[in-house]
């Protein structure tokens, strides 16, 4: 297959491209390298299947250009859509971010899509198009979708026009609703903000909020073997899945914890008040992946191993930039 | 109270703007007059609580400067949201159409509410959200939300932008999910179709589609009633109901024949195949409002009673123009 990643420089994006180029796969990116770095790419980009462009996907002569070329090339049979705004604060702060890089960039993707007649889309969705539905388990088929940040918005957004494309044009379409991804390269989230505030005062770790909010985690290798498996075997159309790891989560105090243990012994955690780190973070939720367990995948680690495996991860990539 | 109508000379603008003027309210009105007809502001345009201004809202200076001046005049203290693309298949032709005329008129909305710290928001939204759920009652709190028009998939873009903004800065929205809204003046729809086939043609109805394509219908009148209800009785700070006569609707062929009884006794009807209208047309759904029948609001006509009403209504309509 020739696959074209979007956000191919980000962190789930060059995890994918690396997985997908082992796999046989031809291979193109684009990335605007606003979040996502050109170092991400460093173990595919003088692959002989992986070929990159640098491009502004809200610009969409660009776009096109680079689009087209890439199809001209090796035709393309599927898009994965992983671009996106990731900084949820700065789209809460400013709609337009969201806006641009989460919803635009779909939309924009359908329109190449459609002109090109590439049959097929993987999306990465997100927990956060459910928005605070309380205590009740977040299961694909509930509702009222009222998401709480423009991030979470313009996810839903683009589930949609990805939807209203299937029914007109597209052949399938693969939506990834992903949970709380950890592993590297990390760019930003809860661990490497606690390794590098450790890296900045080693005995003292400052904790947004009391440390009591608790959500689950996956590792970035298991969430790409999950959508590879759900692209292989699921049978709608629109094939919209939770991803998740299907346990109860950890607490930001277990998180808060397992990163001291690992980079700075003794060092004193102090946290601050409420259980919401800032507008648009969702407390806490349990997130049901009943269905992708019906399908036939589960992953390997629990919410508590991956965490402990990427904080070992983050605090050597740290090491390694510092 | 000070209001702002958004699309005031469309189908259900012009009907609020008559009914919010009539409760004593302050009404503002824009509309760019792409598918809004100034002739729809007559009963209103003249009147002193009411103001307008033609505005493309998709320039945002431009929306701005009408609005401010509104602002400035009599602080508003809701916008009352019912611009959008109301052609389904234009929409599903070219994206750009909704996105442009449902969603960033939305968006921009929104964005001029931050800026002016305007409170409250009531916002048309649509069946069309839920996209083609088979036999499944369409109840609010159902998903997965996969709308089957880019119509459907920008209005449910705008709920969650609505929501994400109600997270952070709004003090009160309410999203009403329209069902098939019909009345005077008609711009569009089955109805008029009908009716303007039959002048062209009065001796033989062609309808598209089989006939047997079902749905519920309400009548403008009421579902301006409706939504005034919620406004004033929903608790919510996200107040989200579907509207609609909770009946199980009546058929095309319904339609056609009470169209042909009153402005072409003994035309023909002949039919095509299938019971999908258009690429975006959901064949046959349950529309539930149990939630706002348990708020306390129910409709005087029942689909039947305001397909007939209507008819009668647009028949004068086109009598009075040609």
């Amino acid at each position: 297959m020739s696959i074209l990643i979007t956000g191919v420089a980000g962190f789930v994006g060059c995890n994918l491209a690396e997985e997908l180029i082992a796999k046989g796969h031809v291979v193109f990116g684009v990335d605007n390298f606003c979040r996502g770095q050109r170092e991400n790419l460093a173990k595919v980009i003088d692959h002989p299947r992986f070929s990159f462009a640098q491009v502004e996907m809200t610009d969409l002569d660009a776009y096109r250009r680079a689009f087209d070329a890439f199809h001209a090339r090796d035709p393309i049979t599927e898009v994965w859509h992983m671009a996106a705004n990731s900084d949820i604060p700065a789209g809460v702060h400013d709609a337009n971010v969201d806006l641009r890089d989460t919803f635009m960039t779909t939309f924009n993707t359908l329109e190449l899509m459609k002109a090109a007649k590439v049959p097929a889309i993987a999306f990465a969705s997100s927990s956060a198009i459910y928005g605070d539905l309380g205590e009740q388990p977040l299961v694909e088929n509930i509702g009222p979708l009222l998401p709480i940040s423009n991030y979470g918005a313009m996810k839903l957004a683009s589930e949609a026009a990805i939807s209203a494309a299937a029914e007109s044009y597209l052949e399938r379409a693969f939506i990834f609703r992903f949970p709380n991804v950890i592993g590297i390269p990390a760019t930003h989230g809860v661990m490497l903000d606690f390794v590098r505030k450790l890296a900045a005062t080693p005995d003292n770790l400052e904790v947004l909020g009391n440390g009591t909010q608790q959500k689950g985690y996956l590792h970035v290798e298991e969430l790409v073997d999950a959508m590879l498996f759900i692209r292989d075997k699921a049978a709608d159309k629109v094939a919209l899945f939770n991803i998740g790891a299907g346990d109860e989560g950890v607490t930001v105090r277990y998180i808060a914890e397992e990163t001291v243990r690992e980079c700075a012994p003794g060092a004193r955690i102090s946290y601050g008040e409420g259980n919401k780190g800032w507008v648009g973070d969702v407390p806490r939720f349990v997130y049901s992946v009943d269905k992708l367990r019906a399908l036939g995948w589960k992953p390997k680690l629990g919410s508590a191993e991956a965490v402990r495996k990427a904080v070992r991860q983050i605090v050597a990539q740290e090491a390694s930039q510092g």
